[in-house]
């Protein structure tokens, strides 16, 4: 039987996931974990979600709650996520809208919509590793985009496609308060970016997860935004926008979206239609009623929550790691990147760490396509409260001041 | 910008479902629809969902409800599956069990898993359309499998496949009830398509979406079950069963699940880590609530109603059919299939159906991997209360009359 020997050649570059390993440490009641990316549970809209599933399957819309639903989503979800995305400057309607089960499952459409073995794609080192997941399934080569500082030359990265046998099909980027780095691009630097992708004719995959997590500094607009004033409108753009509720309703749900000109949406709706139909419609209801009711309540009170966590995390730090430790100062969103001197392995440092500070983090080499940044790490605060915080970090940085000296 | 080139590149093979744009038709009054596949809604079980979705929100499990949750899926549920497969006769445990969002997903993550471009599925003319839609994203050949009344030699499928640059991957069918034509394999027809896929060295994929729904006749063994009575075991065996809670308890949830052997399992895992970390965990809680507690009584209700339904359908069709119409004798599922003479086209038939008749159905020709059975036709029962058969089948049977004398 092939079955284990075909799927090691489709998706040989797939990796396990670290992240995954990691998680499974968080059910050992003494170790700090800075590690799992995930919103703080205590934090979610209970109640809220309570009320709205009721009023979901009351008798007037249960029958459209348990039923099949159109492969693009649940329409007033989409109206009300076009008056969302109007408000970011991408003036559009519901057809520029598909729903996604979660902005991981956009990212896995648009691999398998644009990559064919061999062809590019551009992201960060690091980047968000649920991304190179995604588009690993479709065998892709990467190339390094650095937004700031400069890039490549087009004709560089074109030339290099080539060699590979396919060109360059998408930049993907994390512009706002990324995973796993906590840093933000500018308008300048995204600019650029659409400048890069209008050189090498390709798309511009926008990956809006953490944007309306800021807690300071002003909003700067989404690469859509920026798109759609260059191009005189979203019909004209090569950037798709994929949002999530993930992290400020809840993930459990999976419900996403994809921003995007409308022969994309169209080409997205054929993709999921074949392959899970639609995202349940349940689900797309039960979000809209929230959303609706307490969506920017929601983000005001995890902004608050969140930014005194990162406050009290990058205070601990500045009073605990040696010297030769830095660390990004996110403005939004939930990380902190720790860069350690070189040579230092932050992957075997976590094994230490686990056995000897009882702290977790993640190590930051798994983020990176060409397995380089072996000597960074990932914290992330928002599950990190008051005693993880006051407890960890001293600990961690004891251990780096042993693993330094 | 080269979006629509390259995606039409990559699924040129991917057809607009003519079951979408039939669907729109039932925005019409007056329409009499036997297109739909979809389950009567006035059959879901509305007040279990609601009271399920109540507890799944309390306080002690609400946290677990919102959050992610692992990629196989809300173990309890898994639990509850592997004991139901062994009641068919699958003896298994929850490592044995993959939650996906709804049968369709698991189609999709095994035509990735399985094939490459040219690679070779077998699969029945006709069947079901999903699964093309499905396949068709990675690019397959197709051959004609024929379970009942003979299969090529092993031989003549491998040197077909070869001689296409793939090799024969999988099997595909619905055993029981299939979509479209109602029809069902008996034990000797299953145990050959074992055979045939030992000496092929490849897998067969069981679409058991319909199982439950039997109205007459006996349980033929799941193809999975039998597979484990030959090889001693679940984790010798080649065949993957993918089981649905669309049809028995509401599909707007996206609830299945794969049922196979580990190493299988495990694959799946990453592939679904990839592509949208997890189904809904609300759901699969929800799910599981009203699964425990009125399954079978659920089953025992749509097996009254929809079996009436057949009936009355069965009835109509022969008081009014002219002849030279035949059509499938279903013991169970939601489709009766009919054959009109070679040379009609059930198509064209359709516009003049919707138009003079206001009857509707699904034309046989999309079920069909190489366009042919272009004269049949499929009629869904599910949704085809008492007033529907006794006013659309004699016009529908009138039509055929003026059509065929």
């Amino acid at each position: 039987m092939d079955m284990t020997e075909l799927f090691a050649t489709r998706s040989s570059r797939m990796r396990a996931s670290e992240i995954r390993e990691l998680l499974k440490l968080l059910d050992q009641p003494d170790i700090v974990s800075f590690a799992g990316g995930i919103p703080d549970p205590a934090l979610f809209p209970h109640e809220a979600f309570r009320e709205a599933y009721g009023r979901v399957l009351s008798p007037g819309t249960s029958n459209q709650a348990l039923q099949y639903q159109v492969s693009e989503g649940y329409r007033p979800l989409r109206q009300w996520l076009a008056a969302e995305m109007g408000k970011l400057g991408v003036a559009c309607d519901e057809s520029n809208i598909f729903i996604t089960s979660g902005s991981q499952q956009g990212l896995d459409y648009l691999g398998k919509l644009f990559l064919s073995p061999g062809d590019t794609a551009l992201v960060t080192w690091p980047t968000y590793l649920g991304a190179l997941q995604a588009f690993n399934a479709y065998e892709p080569r990467y190339d390094r985009l650095t937004p700031v500082g400069g890039n490549t030359t087009p004709d560089a990265y074109r030339a290099a496609a080539a060699v590979n046998g396919g060109r360059v099909k998408f930049t993907y980027l994390v512009p706002d308060f990324a995973n796993p780095t906590g840093k933000t691009l500018d308008e300048a630097a995204r600019l650029g970016v659409l400048d890069l992708a209008r050189d090498l004719d390709c798309a511009v995959i926008e990956d809006a997860a953490y944007r309306a997590l800021r807690y300071e500094g002003r909003d700067v607009p989404p690469i859509l935004a920026l798109d759609c004033q260059r191009s005189g409108g979203i019909e004209a753009t090569r950037t798709i926008y994929c949002g999530s509720f993930s992290k400020i309703l809840a993930p459990g749900l999976r419900v996403g979206w994809i921003c995007a000109a409308k022969p994309l949406v169209e080409k997205l709706v054929l993709a999921k239609q074949a392959s899970d139909l639609h995202s349940p419609s349940i689900n797309q209801m039960a979000i809209l009623d929230v959303a609706e009711r307490s969506y920017d309540t929601q983000v005001e009170r995890l902004k608050t929550a969140y930014g005194a966590r990162r406050d009290a995390l990058l205070a601990a730090l500045e009073a605990h790691m040696p010297a030769g430790v830095t660390w990004s100062r996110p403005e939004g969103g939930m990380f902190v990147w720790v860069t350690l001197p070189d040579g230092v392995d932050a992957a075997a440092l976590l094994a230490r760490s686990v056995s000897e500070a009882r702290v977790a983090f993640v190590p930051g080499g798994a983020f990176h396509a060409d397995g380089s940044g072996t000597n960074t790490m990932r914290l992330s605060f928002t599950l990190a409260d008051e005693r993880a915080v006051r407890d960890g970090i001293p600990r961690l940085g004891a251990l780096l001041e042993r693993t330094l000296g």
